[in-house]
């Protein structure tokens, strides 16, 4: 019996003599509410007593329905709520459904046209559910609907009135879906569009004639109905169509550029255009988070005052996920022929992880424009103008996951002067969570714009180290191919000397060169491989100086020295022997040596506290007791690790073999069948049915190693469990 | 001079007396506007007159400024407004500020305490705006402040009235932003958050006593200048901070199957997560537009409910950009090492294009369920049991642009019956702005799932074709890389039978196969480079058979017969002699035999009607005029490329060099010098100053061909221009 039903309720619907409230009426009343059918009495000529609430009782009772009439005045509304307590001994609905208009311009709307409206719609309203709220209180349930329009929420010519006390039920609503919260009472809008002159113009005749009240009873209905628990939505309806409309932010922007500024109009003309920027505008659920945001941003503020105060900056986001990882690793020569580099290619790989030297790519803000403007009077940096010289990194806390957003801080801590060119030097601090954990460093050549007096070394540059003089410990050879610039691009730099032929010869190359940082990545790779043991996460800093182009499709050797858990290495081309990564080392935690496998270092222990998704096993947990023969059936034992920002951060064992047991952590014996890294958010929506796990794993959002088949024996069971 | 002033406008401020409405006066009345001080003037304890409002007045007059004090209330806001008029014989400018509090929980509320608010807050706006109104109406200007509230905008506890009466405000405003439209009436509303007890239980104490009305003052001061022209704006001021707030609607969703179907309680169940999805919610301008989508979405839902009575239908989009469409050619074979390949990969070549084979994987939506719902009872699919069989594509007008968005319907034609196994014959409609552009059908081939019964054959099944028994007219052979499959995965397809060994031998592959529609992105370039001047949009129609599987690494060899308009081709690998792709043919627009370029085609001239940069070209149109000297020095031609959807809609030339003209079309003489490519939104962001052109060149958004140096002689005299 999947009907929805009211039996035992009573249900209140004000203005229900016709249309929209008649068929609020009618559609409770056919499905067991008793309904107290409330219309003003007046006839339209404003003479005796109409009859048309009696009307809709009678109707209701035809179809073997209880209901009652009542001729009271919304702004009575007590009297309506005692009807219903009178007759039926309780009330469990409240639908504000009564409205008239008074449409006049602005300028011609007399005060009696402003006030009877308040009256009606918002007084009205009050009073009906005030008198209401004790009860509801009372018996901790109550359902109540407002009354809402699109004149309200967008405005309407001629409706000044309506508009506003339209806009007085959001407001009110609001409050109530709070103050009702811990009693059961849930308070939500509609706005529902009938037929009515204001769409007659504009709609289709067909299509007006279709706008029957009928097709917005049942969303009514629904929202009034004990399994309905969301509270202070606002929902528009029409013609069989439902939406939800709902307020957002802007991120917003300070009005001035440190807080010991003052704040004046010309500051805040200033910073206009990032206040109205509705780019990344944000839900705000609560009155309570517009302080939490404010509080965090001040800080945010402030922290980047301090900052900006010892050199100016520029911040900025990056956002990158697994796709971008991969597409980078081939950029850089990953390869499957060599096994070891499968981790960084296939997201789904037990091991998958990002290269090290992808995180050099968040520093590189495209839009920053911090190079440009440390330039002296007189001098210039674009880029037509710059080349890349040195790059550093250095990571100050565990190799980031494979996904994920910073916050990058860009600025220039020197400027030199090299004689013919400058030097930036560019420092960028990289966020993760508010947490600094890396930090890079570039060195810009600005070619010509040298000789204006400046320092000629800084202290805060981080320098290279000149290689051994003995020949290299290690050396690995590596073609790039014809096409790396053209997929290296791929990873966002995109200028065009690494494509353009036409660009390429301008600038004095016989074609398109290879970008210096994917140079790099070959040979930062070639040292991880050597003695890292292909391990990421074994890295602790690298830096390096780019010497000489290089053309896609030359071969790169990789001439590497060990020098305790320094790496120095040097980059020569094949074809001409020249030296084009020079004076470099890569910094280690542990050094691997080639051959021997990564150590097969079990991860640090995941310790998250609580995640949405614990909810879930426990409710696994409770329907393998409760179905022990089903779960035995499935005869495999599952490992899910559960990620946050694309790290594990819990794991889950659900042994359906032997044990029949759920418990957090790897398996206690023996080895996983299958291993499933999900995130805590897409497995809830995989429980939840919102996400499909066959679409979560073809677009890499469910990973599955080891044996896939059993994977989908789990897939029922799990969602089955999760719907206990 | 940068100062906004406020000379000869007349500005009346309610509850003026102190706190925010204090600092608004003071700060208007510094800037040389006449304010009229309004503050309700009964003391705190009820008794006597207070003077606030007298030293306010004091206070503007010490400092030079001019103003007189207004005692009346807000619910008589006429005499206000007289007082504005008596004084100053004008009024500009009207902040509604005026208010008071009377918090109870909602049962304790009286009707006092209800009336009240909404009287001072309300009714007083609407009496004091109301009596301004004409004097704005009849000068043609005027700027009023709404003051709301966060309790307004999220609801709050024991704020019940308020909260209705602040949102009033919101709805008030936006009918009289529309209504004082066309008279120059700018209607905003500020939510202002000074130090109150609701903020500081929260809030840091030093926070709290930052919160300063002073703060706050000039963002309302620029809301109320004469260069302030938006209207209907929320913004929210506090701290030195300000955001925006606006509504945004769902796509919502239908609550019924089709037309013809009730919409009942269970129908409005069912379809609720859809409604409530937040995920595309879109900003509604004005209430007009809510009916333009209604209509659209219900035109929509019959179109598909007509089609879906034929076929159950999956709708799905597809985004794509010029980076997915260099990705892919780089995954199908397209190499720098054939130059008439760098207009697949470079996305500011002036003929860059997507490859046509690309535009088959809109059709591959993976989240589709047609096929598994077309199995009958007892027989499944899912991505372990199917197999790509065979491949068609059709271009239903030109080949599309290089980005875009696409609509795109899929479902089953026919189930076949092939014994063992079960085909499903898959259609995809590929819609463009409501227009079909391409039809692709897949066959699928389910494995083990035959033998229900089903047809063999089907009409609606596009039908291969033997290749002529000849010998091939031509022959091209290209080596597939080794990470060939594993660089294609990037456009997509992340089954890990392509890069995952263990699926790979689970399946009987010796290692990772390639994804046969790669394999066929080599064979329709091959056909593409041999018979069609590498031209993509010389392409109508393609269909192909996948006949064995292909590993990364191998050699592909295409054979092509030219039969007509018609190439015929099969693929071979040169390892094994096998077939892998069969029966295959492309239909050609125009044959163009291999090695004659591409005929030169002018493109279609472009011929878009009005778009938003037409404004900046005849803006630089006279800026060049009003300045012929600076324009000379130019001294370079400028051929712009307006795009709309990665398509070039209209061209405009600027010669700067000899004729100092602006016109529509390429050069009447000679070429450009620099050729820029740019989106009609974008192009109005550069000229705005919101988006930097070099940020727009380096993230692929403005193209540049020709000199790259000229452009940027260009830049700020665009800008300038742009600004006169």
């Amino acid at each position: 019996m999947d009907q929805l039903n009211f039996a035992g309720r009573v249900a209140v619907v004000t203005g229900a003599g016709g249309g929209l409230g008649k068929a609020y009426a009618l559609l409770l009343g056919s499905r067991g509410a008793k309904v107290v059918v409330n219309d003003l009495g007046s006839a339209r000529d404003g003479v005796g007593k109409s009859k048309f609430a009696d009307l809709v009782v009678q109707e209701i009772k035809d179809k073997g329905g209880i209901a009652v009439a009542d001729y009271n005045s919304v702004v009575e509304g007590e009297k309506i709520i005692k009807t219903a307590l009178d007759n039926f001994g309780r009330v469990d609905i409240l639908i504000n459904n009564a409205g008239i208009l008074r449409d006049k311009s602005f300028q011609k709307m007399s005060e009696q046209d402003w006030d009877l409206i308040q009256a009606v719609h918002l007084k009205g309203a009050y009073k009906t559910t005030q008198a209401a709220w004790e009860t509801f209180k009372k018996q901790k349930y109550g359902r109540i609907i407002m009354t809402t329009s699109n004149a309200g929420l967008f405005g309407n010519f001629g409706q000044a009135n309506y508009s506003a006390a339209k806009m007085g039920l959001v407001g009110l609503a609001s409050t109530l879906a709070i103050e009702g919260a811990k009693y059961n009472i849930k308070v939500n809008t509609i706005v529902p569009t009938a037929a009515s002159r204001l769409t007659e113009d504009i709609l289709p005749p067909e299509m007006f004639q279709a706008m029957k009240p009928d097709l917005i009873a049942p969303v009514v209905a629904y929202m009034v109905h004990e399994s309905f628990t969301d509270s202070g939505l606002i929902i528009d309806s029409t013609l069989g169509f439902a939406t939800k409309t709902h307020l957002v932010r802007s991120q917003g922007a300070p009005l001035r550029k440190k807080p010991s500024d003052p704040v004046t109009i010309e500051s805040v003309r200033d910073n206009w255009s990032q206040v109205v920027n509705m780019e990344n505008a944000q839900r705000i659920e609560k009155i309570a988070e517009v302080t939490v945001d404010l509080v965090e941003k001040l800080q945010d503020f402030e922290e980047r005052c301090k900052l900006d105060g010892q050199n100016e900056s520029y911040w900025g986001k990056y956002k990158y996920n697994s796709k971008d990882l991969v597409c980078y690793a081939l950029g850089v020569g990953a390869s499957v022929v060599n096994p070891s580099d499968l981790k960084f290619l296939y997201e789904s790989h037990e091991s998958f992880s990002a290269l090290p030297t992808f995180f050099i790519l968040p520093g590189m803000l495209m839009e920053s424009p911090v190079v440009g403007k440390a330039m002296p009077p007189g001098k210039y940096a674009d880029f037509t103008n710059i080349l890349h010289g040195e790059q550093y990194i250095e990571f100050l806390s565990d190799l980031p996951g494979t996904e994920g957003e910073f916050t990058v801080r860009n600025y220039v801590v020197d400027l030199l002067d090299k004689g013919s060119s400058a030097v930036a030097v560019v420092n960028s601090e990289i966020y993760q969570n508010k947490e600094l954990v890396i930090r890079t460093q570039q060195h810009i050549f600005v070619l010509g714009q040298g000789g204006f007096g400046g320092p000629r070394n800084s202290k805060q540059a981080i320098a290279v180290e000149a290689v051994p003089k003995r020949s290299p410990d290690a050396v690995l050879e590596q073609r790039t191919a014809e096409d790396q610039a053209a997929l290296y691009r791929l990873s966002g730099d995109l200028n065009p000397l690494h494509i353009d032929p036409n660009v390429a010869t301008a600038s004095g190359h016989p074609r398109p060169i290879l970008h210096g940082l994917a140079s790099l990545g070959f040979s930062a790779r070639h040292v991880l491989m050597k003695y890292a043991g292909n391990d990421a996460s074994n890295v602790k800093a690298l830096k390096a100086r780019f010497a000489k182009p290089v053309l896609p499709g030359q071969t790169l050797i990789t001439e590497m020295w060990l020098e305790g858990k320094r790496v120095h290495f040097q980059t020569k081309l094949k074809e001409t022997g020249n030296i084009v990564i020079a004076s470099s080392y890569m910094d280690l935690k542990n050094v691997i040596k080639d051959g021997a496998p990564a150590s097969n270092q079990k991860m640090a222990a995941p310790s998250a506290s609580s995640l949405k998704s614990d909810s879930l096993f426990a409710k696994i947990e409770d329907g393998i007791k409760a179905n022990p023969d089903k779960a035995k059936s499935v005869g495999a034992v599952y490992l899910y690790n559960i990620t946050l920002n694309g790290k594990t951060v819990k794991q889950w064992t659900l042994d359906l073999k032997s044990a029949l047991a759920v418990y957090q952590g790897e398996p206690k014996s023996g080895k996983a069948d299958t291993t499933m890294t999900v995130s805590d958010d897409d497995l809830m929506e995989i429980a939840a049915g919102t996400l499909s796990p066959q679409v979560a794993y073809l677009k890499g959002r469910l990973k599955i190693s080891g044996n896939i088949m059993l994977a989908q024996k789990l897939g029922p069971l799990l969602k089955s469990e999760a719907k206990l």
